[in-house]
């Protein structure tokens, strides 16, 4: 472990968070919330300590494969940590713990919020709210990648860190060249979302917030109610709209702006992808028609609006599914442990490795009968690695062992058993709300201090996908 | 497929279920409880149809790969079938549905019932009961292989079939060998149990049948309250101890019997079996005590019971644990989907698995760090080979897949989340009583129809590992 040079790599990623705590100033300035000194302060603190880190750190050396996990693992841990201050200087947020709940929850686009009462809040505050959802959904390290040429060498080790699902896109043979093209997306689909939903009434800053919010699939809105407050069907078919836009693999949308629109329908993913929000969405409106919603368009807008914000784990809601029936529910806890599609920005255990593990099981099954037939697991055209196949079966069993011990740890703080398991998945796969106590009509803020650290390590390690934060508790990561 | 072969053995295999059905006939004549006529009614039907399926289709070929999985199935379900018959003609259990569903809860050892009222039954129904638990345990086909010399040829492909766990011990070259020398240890400690049972004030009746349902990790008692009802320590001690030692690997007991007692310490998966009980044990006791038990003595006891009657997926009990706290029922939930060791009578995912699994995830990680190291999953000493974790890649997917399916159409026929998943994982790892409605103070009686036609399909498909069932829904199965 090169400890001095990967210092100096997280003062520079502070320096640039520095500059992203500056943003919400104008906001302040305008809507005159009172909020603007505290910007000003985080961002002065953010910048001494960015400056002292990058200065004081010298090294001419190469990333190397360790350096990357730590410098994600930690440069996550450091934006929580310091992206929470204003939430404490404004006073918004005045327990510590729980400020660095709600950053983490931002930045790994969770949105689980331990707010009781959103609307109080200073407009600037809930702006920067938006805000950490937009920075981490892309990546912290995208993006550090495509501003930091002090990241040239070495890059891919940070962006395989930081993005390390079971498929891997470069849309150009530099990395960082891809950073810029990804981002460039994301930034052209938000301004988008922000004029549709500026069409449907909406003020520029609440526009922008939940655009932030939607594209990133974080799910912190402005408003109590969520979505819901707005009560504009229009509002909430653009924003369904964004949200599955949001979790399909950004390469695609790359390529589709490019013209090649066709290449969505060509990948297996996608395909499975926008197989199970329909599926899933059909099913739900079938199980709520003239049960909860009389009226059919509702019942598919309510339906729909659930099902996609769960399956790309945004978590706005317009409904309270908790009154809908069992089956219903099921299907939404279903989708929670799914997720969005490999590099996407939605969260869970994604979409192709759900696929592959389900391949791969058919083609044990069919060697049982043909134990001589030669048969790969293929996605789309392409036979799969065994080595990817492996590390498939690693994710997995990492990923129900750390829901299982999470899930212990909260029960035996005292929650109840659906609460526990829906609260850890709800954050482990970054979705948001989950069920019981923890359900879409209530919050994270009733969870006890113990609760609430396990589930801000939970965020941390389902955003990064569990590897680049376990390996940093391996003894021999740290041994020479 | 060979269909006539197939069927002959099948008839084969009737026969010796007529014979099994005339070992209650002695007890009902002893008791007279009325239902020998039913028992005999039951063996003629069984013998006509298996002397019918046997003496009609004759066939000199080999069994290949694809009869031995259509024979361990369908056998099953002949069983299944034909077992009921006694439930049915005696009055016992009225609907056939629940007939059925109570003797593929006694074959596979799941000990689920449908009976709201156990202690008014004949007694020679209740042996019979507990006897179906006991040919399941060490399996049917073992039995077969055991006493048809027919099945000189192929025994291999069935043995797999019915015991296709991670790992396979033969302990004699010729499989007829190993399978009478299981049956035997099977007897040996089957005995064992009813003497030491005896002694503790049970009479031979109550001490079988208890003795059958520990064996075979199966769960019918004779009394409503299960061996609580005994309010023995020395009786709930006994039957811990057997449930233990029915959840190891029958050939480890084989070694020992034969002098070799350190094997069962130099085998890793049974360590790791007894780290579990031991671990689980301790950790109930300590959440147990002075909130629900205020002896430690008593606390011990009950929360050993509980603990390993779960593990081993047995199911019986000496109290009520949806009254424990909520990490203490949580911890048992963790235990049903662990299951016993490979190779014993338990169900579940087995101890091997999980093991390998988190081996695997290990290693997984290890490389992250050293990507050119080559590091190999090991049990014990022996390097598992990559088929192996392919194959529980598969199966971990498979139960996965299986359990939300089915959890899915529990729900879906009107149950309630909680007791839908524990209702499947009750019966898909063969333990028995689940949580909520299905929890052990409750039983399966008010599952509607649906719902009790799955739980039947997860029975089977627990006790047989899932592939040898799922791969006759495979087309290419049934293609020349």
């Amino acid at each position: 472990m090169n400890m001095v040079l990967t210092l100096r790599i997280l003062g520079a990623m502070l320096l640039f968070l520095a500059a992203a705590l500056l943003v919400p100033i104008p906001f302040s300035l305008y809507f005159r919330d009172g909020a603007a000194g505290a910007f000003l302060l985080s961002a002065s603190i953010t910048l001494i300590a960015g400056l002292a880190l990058f200065a004081s750190c010298k090294s001419r050396k190469d990333l190397s494969v360790r350096e990357g996990f730590a410098i994600v693992t930690f440069g996550w841990t450091f934006y929580a940590l310091f992206g929470a201050l204003p939430f404490l200087f404004s006073g918004a947020i005045p327990s510590p713990l729980d400020a660095v709940f709600e950053t983490m929850s931002g930045f790994t686009t969770t949105g689980s919020t331990i707010l009781t009462d959103i609307e109080i809040l200073p407009e600037s505050v809930l702006l920067w709210r938006a805000l950490t959802h937009w920075l981490g959904g892309m990546g912290i390290i995208v993006l550090s990648l495509a501003i930091l040429p002090m990241l040239g060498v070495g890059g891919m080790q940070l962006f395989k860190a930081e993005v390390p699902g079971p498929t891997a896109d470069r849309l150009k043979p530099r990395i960082q060249d891809t950073a810029k093209l990804l981002w460039g997306v994301y930034v052209l689909l938000t301004a988008a979302e922000t004029v549709l939903l500026m069409f449907g009434g909406m003020n520029f800053y609440e526009a922008l917030c939940h655009s932030f919010a939607t594209l990133a699939t974080g799910g912190f809105s402005t408003r109590n109610a969520s979505v819901g407050a707005f009560n504009s069907p229009y509002i909430e078919w653009v924003i369904i709209l964004f949200m599955i836009l949001a979790g399909v693999n950004f390469s695609l949308h790359y390529h589709a702006l490019r013209g090649r629109v066709r290449g969505y329908f060509r990948n297996e993913e996608f395909r499975t992808y926008l197989v199970l929000v329909l599926t899933a969405t059909g099913l739900i409106v079938l199980l709520n028609q003239g049960r909860v919603y009389d009226s059919f368009l509702d019942n598919l807008r309510y339906s729909a609006f659930q099902a996609s914000s769960i399956l790309t784990t945004t978590g706005f809601g317009t409904a309270d599914f908790e009154i809908w029936p069992v089956l219903a529910q099921y299907l939404l806890v279903l989708l929670m442990f799914t997720g969005g599609c490999a590099g996407s920005t939605g969260g869970g255990m994604k979409v192709a490795r759900i696929l592959l593990l389900f391949k791969h099981a058919q083609v044990q099954l069919y060697r049982l009968i043909h134990p001589r037939a030669v048969r790969l697991v293929k996605l789309g055209d392409i036979p799969v690695d065994r080595e990817v196949m492996q590390a498939i079966l690693g994710f997995f069993a990492l990923f129900m062992g750390v829901f299982v011990v999470a899930s212990c740890l909260l029960a035996a703080s005292g929650m109840d058993l659906v609460s526990s398991g829906a609260a850890v998945i709800a954050t482990l796969s970054n979705i948001g709300p989950g069920l019981g106590s923890v359900g879409p009509a209530d919050n994270f803020a009733q969870v006890p201090a113990f609760g609430k650290t396990v589930l801000i390590a939970c965020m941390l390690m389902g955003r990064l996908e569990l590897f680049t934060v376990l390996v940093l508790f391996f003894p021999s990561f740290w041994r020479k």
